[in-house]
């Protein structure tokens, strides 16, 4: 006999066979997004390659898509934490009801529509799904989930366990890093939590002796590989290390965020030279970077930057205004987006700049020569203080030119966000 | 043959015989809102009236049956809308299409989801409606709106015709509120927007000059009877005038809020003798009233408000901070909500006192004994400045106590807010 939504078993709200019933939605969900994607490429793909034209028209469409695309990862994803903490026998009923709900909800809105933000919902039909598609994958196990698992019963099952303090199992199932996890709670709960609020009441910088204990601990080098003086750790390690230290204070969470960029963009895009140079020194904690980005008027449209940078001889002369720069004051290097060509008005024209510039204190925030600036108050998010920072023909070395070429700073930067987006979305935990 | 949604036929994005198609599609729908109403009244009423106890339980439930029964009223007035744009021969294809705009999008949601916020989806197998209902509920119209009414293409034609310029008719069908509309644009034009952007720069009050112009056309005895020296127009008309004067400066478009809130509270609430005091004052703007409600810490949760007034002879003494009061220096009246019985914790221990206080001035904003203050300088909304207020034994006379009862304050603001809240509504078109 069919097994069908109307006789799928919930025992005390969680529903049974889960696991089964998971990953055959999966693969009903895998089918419809194959047929998604058909139907998308039709649309801004020509002759053979995707059409920047057709692209830029369709732009609704392939965000939808970029959406299906992330929940259909997001869900493999979870049903494979649940599993593995079944596999080591450590799976409970928050769990599960973690579990469901998430296939409960996002299979409710593959079907319903998907709110990309609070004026934009895309829905199986704005990609030409007929009803056959839609009926195809409403199998039974989708409908099932769809109609227990995320019931408004179940939530509240769900509450009562964060009331008592029962957030779920992480399931980290690695040594390594439930130690590492343990090493920063404690830190968190010694040297932060009981003067967070007083640093944040103070709008103060975070005392250097704390920057100096992370640095003992590795954050700075956490994923910087062993052979310049990191720790060689995955992404993974990152972000519990970030959300152990977010727990403290968002700012101490957020300040290896900083040393995260400038190396990212050095392994990734610099010279060997510059790798050897800097990373070691990033990684100890010895120096600190800043990523000296937006502008006033361009926000993080970077492609649009006008900070110039002239080379003269064997510098580089930089002139233009960067704004909420992040610990610009308190910081020895600076990683700069400038435009090396000022024929090229788009992203081709920028480049990467490893600008090295004293450290600057309290009294004297900015102690180099072409360079001023000014605090930019806010009210959340302290510790590292935000600036405003002129520059008005600023020296450095032609040779802090990251890689070898002019014109590849976009594209640097590019591959090199994905792994900050990473360490932020952690501090939110 | 059976009109499916196959079927439905469209032209150059608009569909065809649309009002007849949005008719049956609201019929539908008041059928599924009648059921959803039976179910949801059987979760929440016990022994014939509406329990608070589960009323409180389901809140979820109750949240998105109201969502759903807005839904219903808003489709319903859109299609009066444009009914009415036909009848006078007014109708055209940018009306159309928002039309079938928003029956496509509100449809969509009945059936896929209604986001109430950003974290909670109401759907309509919360409400434990079932298949059959639903498809009831999908006759061929509602599956042709649902299809066609609200496509990508369709919200690209729309934002062409914005692009022209063109937002649509508002369909005011009246000669009176057009002439107002006419008016109130012009004196935006010409008094408003030239001056605007310097007033916010500047952080300046709004120029008496304006306010007292603002005053001769009306504006602050709008939806006043003309008994007390209003103009007596409904609720709409503020509308009209409040989009007009906030399309010169959000703060000239606000500031009739609080005349608003005042004499609304005192028509409703009132006793006879203050409704004749007050009302032609503020209806001329002789007087300029302040809502002084918010408290630290409270925010707009008056039920838990902790500003004591006791009762000595003939006055009442106030003591307690208040907070977030827009243009709280310039005023002469200060709706003023208080705790008068400190045994009652909840709503029921609060009153509302129209205290009369001497106008500030730049150099000396609270001149009143009893009562200081200081500036909060906020980043938009300028134009009345905000400010904390400490009240320490600031007397009043008590017959100042709005109405002829004390403990009456909570509920007479709650028959009040209504009205500000469409007020500022009309402030965002």
């Amino acid at each position: 006999m069919a097994n069908t939504a109307e006789e799928t078993k919930v025992n005390n709200q969680i529903i049974e066979n889960l696991f089964n019933k998971c990953e055959a939605s999966i693969k009903a969900f895998d089918n419809l997004i194959e047929k998604a994607k058909n139907l998308t490429k039709k649309k801004i793909v020509k002759d053979g390659s995707i059409d920047n034209a057709l692209l830029e028209k369709e732009q609704f469409l392939c965000h939808g898509f970029s959406w299906l695309a992330s929940y259909n990862f997001a869900l493999r994803e979870i049903l494979n934490w649940a599993k593995n903490l079944e596999k080591n026998k450590k799976s409970f009923d928050l769990e599960k009801l973690i579990l469901q709900s998430a296939f409960g909800e996002y299979l409710s809105q593959i079907i319903g529509g998907i709110s990309m933000c609070q004026t934009e919902i895309i829905r199986a039909g704005d990609f030409g799904l007929t009803d056959e598609d839609i009926n195809a994958f409403l199998i039974d196990e989708v409908k099932g989930l769809i109609k227990y698992g995320n019931t408004n019963d179940v939530r509240m099952q769900i509450a009562k366990h964060i009331v008592d303090n029962n957030y779920g199992n992480v399931g980290l199932e690695d040594e390594t890093l439930e130690m590492i996890k343990d090493q920063f709670k404690k830190f968190s709960e010694d040297q932060v939590l009981p003067y967070a609020h007083e640093w944040h009441l103070k709008d103060e910088l975070i005392p250097m002796e704390i920057i100096k204990q992370m640095a003992d601990l590795g954050v700075f080098g956490l994923t910087i590989p062993e052979e310049f003086g990191g720790l060689g750790m995955k992404k993974i390690a990152m972000c519990v290390v970030t959300e152990e230290l977010s727990r403290g204070y968002i700012g101490i969470g957020s300040i290896g965020t900083r040393a995260e960029i400038a190396a990212e963009l050095i392994k990734l895009g610099g010279r060997d030279e510059q790798k050897k140079k800097w990373l070691p020194k990033i990684a100890s904690g010895e120096i600190l970077p800043t990523a000296v980005f937006s502008e006033p008027n361009t926000g993080s449209d970077l492609g649009s930057l006008k900070t110039r940078a002239v080379k003269e001889g064997n510098v580089y002369k930089i002139t233009g205004n960067k704004t909420w720069i992040t610990h610009g004051a308190r910081t020895d290097i600076m990683t700069m987006m400038v435009r090396t060509n000022p024929n090229e008005k788009g992203y081709k024209g920028l480049s990467i700049i490893l600008a090295e510039k004293p450290r600057g204190t309290d009294k004297e925030p900015f102690p180099a020569k072409g360079m001023s600036g000014s605090e930019i108050e806010v009210l959340g998010y302290r510790g590292m203080k935000e600036y405003e920072i002129a520059f008005d023909n600023f020296e450095t070395k032609s040779e802090n030119l990251l890689g070898s070429e002019e014109g590849k700073g976009f594209k640097q930067l590019m591959e090199t966000v994905e792994s900050a987006r990473i360490q932020t979305a952690a501090r939110a935990i």
